[in-house]
């Protein structure tokens, strides 16, 4: 899946997953309104309104990104009738050959994580059957359990061909809290240093052919970071939040690329769902909220071109 | 809600939460075979087996314990379906008076985390209503995004009279790779006492009566850390996981309670749902497994007592 996520980032010439993260002051008005008339203003009526939302944005950007990134919390608050678009979502993306990297951020002790990396990547058996609950190609993990929370999922990504992408620079203003913090047995470099040594060992476990199927998150809010840890995962995917709406900016983003312009998937989540609310793509008007998020794709893509071009 | 669970710790002389984790292997043949010539050998099967499971233990334990805690990883893996019995057994649970900890570990970016208190805790717009997503009173939350991906949770509480326990240090064995790393501007101390410091500061925000709506998760298998970390947080709750299957036993747990026998809650999950298949409860037979959880929830009890009355 790694291989395939490469090879589709080279062929759009996108580094791209655009953040299918529906928060309902997103979703245009015409599109609750249809949604609420069908459904009432219930759960199920508001998430109709996000599937309406997130297949007409899907169905605008699908052949010029290599992947999307649903963040299952935006589906969750709305219970099971959200988590019932979040893998509806899932499958239509996967429909249209889209790598799909679900923001979970699961991590647990092992047996949890097992159950986790089963229900998201994998199969789980019931009986003499096997189903999978969810199935996403990628997912997002949380670090803090250590390697007995991790090992699950990678082994689950050997068996699926799948990958995960692990924490280690978060994008939010206080992530420097715990990350930051100098580690006195590891010459007093950073936490996410050393978490980012882990990603590196860890990867190696389940190499694709040039990179490997563990990733790593690295916010584009920190780019000087970006750059150490660069050095420290030569071999792993970073995923980068923070793009546009966070305060990362194109410049910001060279840092995070290897020197074979790979290596790197920058994300954008409002700035491209909810590019019909900027007054930069007001004209497309709300109805055409699909195809002001294509244009919002194709700045984007000029603007990291640019950014790789002038380093 | 912390005023409640301290109440009914008292109350039921039981600082014990059972952890509904329900595996398929801890699941008497005859509720599987049910279910399955019911729903066939699909995710539904799956999930109705382990609707039926936890009923009966539920039955058989509401009224001797304070709280249970079931593992959302343990549903999520059936996907859709599991989900709903997620759901289902919450409210169940609810219906019977326990106080229910969701088992979720989530934590994000701010408004990322806002989706997940609103969803776990909290309401959800729709037009003009509110909705429940899913509606435990506490959750698990991670702390590896700092204040922005906690405070979300707390607000949240403030408002529904609910909770939040922070993982602090794990029960797992290698929670020590990044939990235990000393941090060289905190005098070398460890990770997880300045997470526990961070966990009495955010506590301070949200009090109870005695105790604070913000715990921390702290467990059993490192009592020595456990010490220091009563002194650290008096004032938190600690939800200590990793009794009995794990490793922690009785006389581990008395330093995680404070001189008045409160601020403790000891978590038991296989030890009492699958005690049906321990050797001591082996007379009790398969179809009584709601029972031989019965016993192992008391016999608990009387080593958590055991333990408090020696120190």
């Amino acid at each position: 899946m790694i291989n395939k996520l490469t090879d589709k980032i080279k062929k759009t010439n996108a580094p791209i997953v655009v953040g299918l993260d529906p928060m309902m002051k997103f979703v245009p008005g015409q599109v609750q309104k249809r949604a609420f008339e069908e459904y009432g203003e219930t759960l199920e009526g508001a998430a109709e309104a996000i599937w309406q939302y997130n297949k007409e944005i899907v169905d605008n950007i699908y052949d010029i990104v290599p992947a999307v990134k649903p963040q299952i919390a935006m589906y969750e608050q709305f219970g099971i009738p959200g988590l019932m678009v979040f893998k509806k979502t899932v499958d239509y993306c996967k429909e249209k050959d889209l790598v799909v990297i679900g923001d979970v951020k699961r991590g647990d002790i092992g047996s949890t994580s097992e159950a986790y990396a089963a229900g998201h990547l994998g199969k789980v058996k019931v009986g003499n059957k096997t189903f999978s609950g969810f199935d996403e190609d990628f997912v997002t993990v949380n670090p803090y359990l250590g390697s007995d929370g991790v090992n699950p999922f990678i082994k689950v990504c050997k068996e699926e061909k799948k990958g995960i992408f692990v924490l280690v620079k978060t994008s939010n203003p206080s992530s420097g809290e715990f990350q930051d913090r100098p580690i006195a047995d590891a010459d007093g470099r950073p936490l996410y240093e050393v978490v980012g040594e882990k990603v590196a060992k860890w990867g190696e476990e389940h190499m694709g052919d040039s990179y490997s199927y563990v990733g790593a998150v690295v916010g584009a809010t920190y780019p000087e970071m970006g750059k150490i840890l660069r050095r420290i995962m030569p071999k792993n995917y970073i995923l980068v939040p923070g793009y546009g709406a966070q305060g990362g900016s194109g410049k910001d983003l060279a840092h995070f690329f290897n020197e074979d312009g790979l290596g790197a998937i920058i994300n954008s989540s409002r700035g491209i769902i909810a590019a019909w609310q900027q007054e930069k793509y007001a004209s497309f008007g709300e109805e055409h909220f699909g195809e002001a998020s294509r244009a919002a794709v194709e700045d984007m893509r000029k603007d990291i071109a640019q950014a790789l071009d002038c380093r």
